[in-house]
């Protein structure tokens, strides 16, 4: 097959597996795929493994390599924007790696590195919940609270590119501690993993709650029982949106964007979460910046990130 | 007097006067100047006294109307970031009012319209104490709390020209009332009003304060004071710095700048204000950012206002 279509590649490495996905400067996307992720040798086999990868799918694809123009990547860490050093990835084992040169080297083709957070909101702006709109919070609520944050359709990466932490937001002065080794940041109560070590500490209080019959606590299960009326549960979800109104309302006074994606396992919460969260977003945000947004559910899933990878690539090659 | 120079012209529009000032592309300034604000015919005059005076000014100083190239404008209020359209500007009583398209015609130029908090800001990175540095919180401690916000050297203005507005950050859920009609902002912790307010009410509950003695209780006053050890004016001072700390830490944690700027007339407190500030944001911000940020106070006064203005004109007609 010969094309005169112009292709980039989406990577998106995280601890377990690395996500791959074909694009073309149209935002179409042709494929999608996974690797095993090896921390082998410190995370130094992972751009000859993206390489190969990518080079046997472009060949069982029919596409020249010609066709290629470059990549982007997004990284479980903090990066530095000028120049994709990785400075810190803990679950690969990088620090002071410098990514972007080793992609580049490895594909043969111009590759550009951003935190993969970041990239979840630009992919979501490019092709997903927020498409076309041009300053976006996309905050992704998991195991942990992360976020990226647009504004005039350019990422925030910041000096050191740790912007968008927003996990790491102090939401309660004294409060739980967190593992970044501070006190009350948001992560502790609104991410999956808060929801259900406050649950389980206070399950001994709550004798008739129904947590006590499943089989295993986990935060999908309390939102369940949150929205089927159980008190123990409804109090924890309260908790974690009144946390994540006052950390996204003042996020929204600080820069008034258009949009809020909620993204990750809880946005399968739906209305349990979003309606809370809503309520208490009012609350907190000044009027006029909450009256400029509008809440969606992220939509991309786990095609947010190599989404927004080839978007980085788009862009700094002058394709956008 | 004939010259090759190009010339912009900075405004910038307060409730009571308006500051003006000539600038070469080069950011060389020559000439500083001010006219009162007419507020008749709901502000429609400023436009035309705005031209009249700068016409004059170059008439004055020998140049040439056609080496003016431009100018921007600072506005006390909401700047739609696209039109210069002010939605809303108390002070003057502009709504929906066309500010950069009046002032255009008005001066035969174009001219560009902000937000004055978010020209501030953009001054001090142009020509101040952030000069040359690209992603800078300037925040302005005065009768109220406001900030400009700059990253990659470009301004935040949101969605509807309203970011920066962090005077109304919630640091206090529930906490004092602010006259944006929610509670627990920033400014009812933080400004001089705030400060001054908050001790005048403890006033009575500490018969040996210093504070008793004063002539007059200013913002002013009570930081002297809490620097001579006064315990009353101490505390006032601590629990604005602990909220000043909580914000610009969260700010920091978000978007991980270079530099923050402390600047209106609460700034001439120095260290009695910037030791227990900068302890507070170490206690609040995520390690990374924190070690990121360099604090100064900001420099240029009065004069930031009309320096971001013509900065921005520089920016939009490409001369930076």
């Amino acid at each position: 097959m010969t094309t005169d279509k112009t292709y980039l590649a989406g990577i998106d490495i995280g601890g377990t597996s690395i996500k791959l996905g074909l694009f073309t400067t149209e935002k179409e996307n042709v494929a999608v795929w996974q690797i095993p992720t090896s921390t082998a040798d410190g995370g130094r086999a992972i751009a000859r493994d993206v390489a190969g990868a990518i080079e046997e799918k472009l060949n069982t694809l029919g596409i020249e390599k010609d066709s290629l123009a470059g990549a982007g990547a997004g990284a479980p860490g903090y990066v530095r924007p000028d120049d994709g050093v990785v400075t810190k990835a803990v679950n690969i084992g990088w620090e002071e790696y410098p990514l972007a040169q080793a992609l580049t080297e490895a594909l043969e083709r111009p590759v550009f590195v951003q935190n993969d957070a970041n990239l979840a909101a630009a992919g979501e702006a490019w092709r997903g919940a927020a498409a076309g709109i041009d300053d976006v919070i996309c905050i992704t609520i998991g195991t942990g609270v992360g976020a990226g944050l647009l504004v005039n359709g350019e990422i925030i990466a910041g000096r050191r590119g740790t912007a968008g932490e927003i996990g790491h937001l102090t939401v309660e002065p004294d409060g739980r501690r967190c593992n970044c080794g501070r006190y009350g940041c948001l992560e502790q109560y609104a991410s999956a993993t808060a929801v259900k070590e406050i649950a389980a500490e206070a399950l001994t209080h709550y004798p008739d709650s129904t947590l006590h019959q499943a089989e295993a606590l986990t935060a999908a299960v309390i939102y369940q029982e949150a929205a089927a009326g159980d008190v123990l549960a409804q109090q924890v979800v309260d908790q974690a949106a009144a946390y994540l109104g006052l950390a996204l309302g003042n996020l929204a006074t600080a820069l008034n964007p258009e949009r809020i994606l909620i993204g990750g396992g809880v946005s399968a919460a739906g209305d349990t979460l979003m309606v809370p969260l809503a309520e208490q977003f009012e609350r907190f945000a000044l009027d006029e910046a909450a009256g400029a947004v509008q809440f969606s559910i992220a939509k991309l899933g786990n095609e947010a990130g190599i989404s927004g990878a080839a978007w980085l690539a788009a862009k700094r090659l002058g394709f956008l």
